[in-house]
């Protein structure tokens, strides 16, 4: 149907709203990071958070990809299925249950594992034992974004020293997410922990840095050895709001219909919080940048309405018009949608099944 | 294991984050909703966004529910095929996908749809077609709340009498949903409508009623005949803060484990947004209620981190602590994690599947 533009055909083929990415975008992304890594010299272990698909992390690991970072066992468990074996779970893992599955992967893969507390370091042991063989640890550090992470360098230092102390643990390094100003802060916590931990005979590895946005001062932080960075595959109005993304470099939208024109100055589409969440962040307004009516604002949700405030708009979309919507925060709404449909340009390749969604476990 | 709590044991068999539903509580609600309808003499029609499983809807409809409300066709063809032939689907309907598929269902079940402008109205027909048989149309009327719906009776007028006059399409009456206090106008505007339709020769039989809160109020609309309230089902914080619910009848929580104590203050559960969703609304503070540490506040998400405000808490949880949150806001919680865990009271039943999560279509 070359006479219908991709909006009607994708409404056509799978109805609204459909979620759709466009791998020559994608492509461009991955080339992107890919290559400033190797320029930096820095290993790229890329967070399949944001993707949440083995399709996706063959792309990143044929690019050139070290190995994958996780937050959940439960995207492990999807990623090693699918025959990637280099991860890293950046996460607190304790309890029984995921004990014993973080024990049944490292049986067959590199899996490491960071840290933050004594009571998660207490419960590794078992999962090395049940595997079988050495398990690696990183210690998280708080370096100002008060997230996850030891606020200190003598914890750090003690925490690591704790992990090289344990049986089948091997300490293996550390782990940062800085804020986006947090370079300088962040290399005198690492200097300050690596020092400590010399004078008791053990040496950091591995760095491991994070974060779409910190792709932009990569190297700000000497002693990282690789970047860990999930949105930077698809991007969205917040990486575009870091200063990281343009429209262009958006590879995920949401295709979606007028359904109503409620008033003059208002219409509706049919996406809500059920597609987008209502995730903001970086002083965003509105809930969506819509590509053909960008003077239109995605104001407020409902779970299946999108609200629009079309009072700035010149051109405003009639009941059945298709537009594309760029996200707030595309990690959550692929989450959500669990198939998205491919394309490459105006091309349409076809659904695609999102794995891992919902693996928060 | 007699021994553990509810929490340990449902960590130690399906691991954290889990979402956990009481049926004990959701029998004592549905009961609840029912009777208040039946006093009233008012058709109990409830809306299934909230839990999107054929399961609970059997449970409404053996409890005397009428038939079942949808807001999108996705989830009428599951309840369809669950075997339920009395739905209502609340929401402009356009398109060729929509209209196929809305025609294919209408062959076989009482499906009734709202309108609210021309547009939609224009495509209906061809569904009444595809089925060979009249489809029921509702106009969808706005009474205060600036959603979706016609904002005057003349265009309610109008817009019914368009579907009178359209070929296949009954005009079935009237579908509102007024703010909390929104009776008088919904009650004014009604009558006016149910008049300058009576001089065209139409009558207005049903008129649609909904949410939760209004059902505080149920009988303020004597002109209602039925009712679609959908998170009374399970409840959360905002139906507390609304004055329906309180604690005792919440029976959805997500059980989580604090995976760190970042700081003295802070706590971390192994739950965010990809949980929870960051949907507010009704003046709350914070993301969550936690049972067992009221005092502490769930203050903001990552996508897989709670983050825990303890500076108000005595008794503060350790690393490893289980805990159960009531969300914010469970229709779009159930509609991300996919399963749930069913117990009655401490006993554990298994866990559900839900069929029509993610249904968006």
């Amino acid at each position: 149907m070359p006479d219908l533009s991709l909006n009607q055909r994708i409404a056509r083929a799978f109805g609204t709203p459909a979620v759709v990415v466009d791998l020559d975008v994608v492509e461009r992304n991955i080339a992107r990071v890919q290559a400033l890594c190797d320029a930096r010299g820095v290993a790229n272990r890329p967070h399949i958070k944001t993707h949440k698909s083995p399709l996706f992390a063959r792309m990143q690991v044929n690019a050139g990809a070290k190995g994958l970072t996780c937050q959940k066992l439960g995207e492990a468990e999807v990623m090693a299925a699918a025959g990637f074996d280099d991860l890293f779970v950046t996460y607190n893992l304790l309890g029984p249950d995921k004990i014993g599955r973080l024990g049944a992967l490292r049986r067959s893969i590199d899996i490491s594992v960071a840290a933050d507390n004594p009571v998660v370091v207490a419960g590794l042991p078992e999962a090395a034992q049940i595997a079988g063989r050495p398990l690696d640890v990183l210690v998280e550090c708080d370096t100002g974004r008060k997230r996850a992470g030891v606020e200190t360098p003598g914890e750090a230092i003690a925490l690591a020293r704790a992990i090289a102390a344990s049986p089948g643990l091997r300490f293996a390094g550390l782990m940062v997410y800085p804020p986006e100003d947090g370079a300088a802060l962040t290399n005198r916590f690492i200097d300050e922990v690596k020092q400590g931990l010399a004078v008791h005979g053990l040496s950091v590895e591995r760095v491991s840095n994070g974060g779409t946005p910190n792709l932009l001062t990569l190297g700000a932080i000497p002693a990282a050895t690789e970047h860990r960075a999930g949105t930077s595959i698809f991007n969205d109005r917040m990486m575009m709001a870091a200063g990281w993304a343009s429209l262009a470099d958006c590879a995920l939208s949401v295709v979606t219909t007028v359904v109503s024109r409620a008033g003059p100055e208002r219409g509706i589409l049919d996406a809500g919080s059920k597609i987008f969440t209502s995730d903001t962040g970086w002083g965003l307004t509105g809930h969506g940048y819509i590509l053909e009516h960008p003077e239109a604002e995605l104001a407020r949700f409902a779970e299946e309405h999108g609200f629009l405030d079309l009072s700035r708009c010149n051109n405003r979309p009639g009941v059945g018009a298709v537009v594309r919507v760029i996200p707030n925060h595309v990690c959550v709404v692929v989450n959500v949608v669990g198939e998205i449909i491919l394309v490459r340009g105006d091309e349409i390749i076809g659904p695609h099944h999102i794995e891992a969604r919902g693996l928060s476990r």
